[in-house]
């Protein structure tokens, strides 16, 4: 029996992982002003040329790799309480963001806010479908009784996730679990007052 | 009478205003990116070894120009009506982090999240002073018994202002008014239920 030919689709799949853990790990290392696609390059023993053929930039890069870690962001506990679920799924946002200067989903936050394609890609592959769940979640949290049936979900989320933006943008230092939960409880009781 | 010799002081502040008025205005046709000091100096008709006597960075220059501005931000209005006041006031941050892609305030918040030490006196010399500010126009609304007397003032910022910096940071478009007010409208009724 002949050997059998090396799989082009499952060595390229190897590459491509590679490149976005390198991306990862040089963007912790190094902050991302000084992460270049020849560091991630070398670093994931791929040539240049590959990296800029699936990808057009370094961000773009780091938007897949930050997808690699996006999928428990997206994922909503539902233990049925509301205030343990949302400062749970917070406290994942904020330990990806922290610490702020070397994490790579926060360098991924502010690159979004300075290329706009960039940005709104990020926005319609990871902020929107985590919104969604969100959505879901609150839903169920009405099904229950927890919060009014008429709540504005758009309101929600902004003051919900605001403050860790908040925090971040103006480096006001990231919120512990005991300060994401005072502002949950805040904003639960907030929705239940207006309605 | 001999003629005066031309006053240094005053010619070196007229410089300085036309250096800051500069980078706000190219800034805001070109984006913060594209921003060089070069341009600078030649927008304000002075030469670049001028700017660099004053200033380290094309940020830190921008900085100095957003403090021009600033002033606005600062002030609280206490008219008694803490959900009037508050709205107005996010409001006029609203409106200076507008349009988000060529906002030269938006820029700053954006490249002090980058570099850490124009963004620690972005939070020194701009943030901090606004905090004492709302927290004066809070205690004077603890006084007229709105809310309550021991609100965690900590809590109250973040809920606030997080839903104008979670929308800038992941590109949710800025809120209008009514946006503002709605959550302006929560976040009082949240720190009334809890306390």
């Amino acid at each position: 029996m002949p050997a059998r030919a090396p799989d082009p689709q499952r060595r390229s799949e190897r590459a491509r992982v590679a490149v976005l853990e390198a991306a990862l790990a040089l963007c912790r290392e190094r902050g991302f002003a000084a992460l270049t696609i020849e560091a991630i390059a070398e670093r994931a023993e791929v040539s240049k040329k590959t990296i800029y053929r699936w990808w057009p930039s370094k961000g773009a890069v780091l938007l897949d790799a930050v997808s690699l870690l996006a999928g428990r962001v997206a994922d909503f506990p539902d233990t049925g309480d509301l205030e343990d679920d949302l400062t749970a799924q917070i406290s994942v946002i904020v330990d990806l963001l922290t610490p702020p200067d070397s994490s790579p989903v926060a360098a991924l936050v502010t690159e979004g806010q300075r290329d706009a394609t960039l940005g709104a890609q990020i926005r319609d592959d990871v902020v929107q479908p985590t919104i969604v769940n969100f959505d879901a979640r609150m839903r169920s949290a009405q099904a229950a009784g927890q919060i009014p049936a008429d709540v504005d979900l758009d309101v929600a989320v902004d003051l919900f996730y605001g403050p860790v933006y908040h925090r971040l943008a103006l480096r006001l230092g990231m919120p512990d679990q005991a300060q994401i939960r005072a502002r949950v409880r805040h904003v639960i009781a907030g929705l239940n007052a207006v309605g």
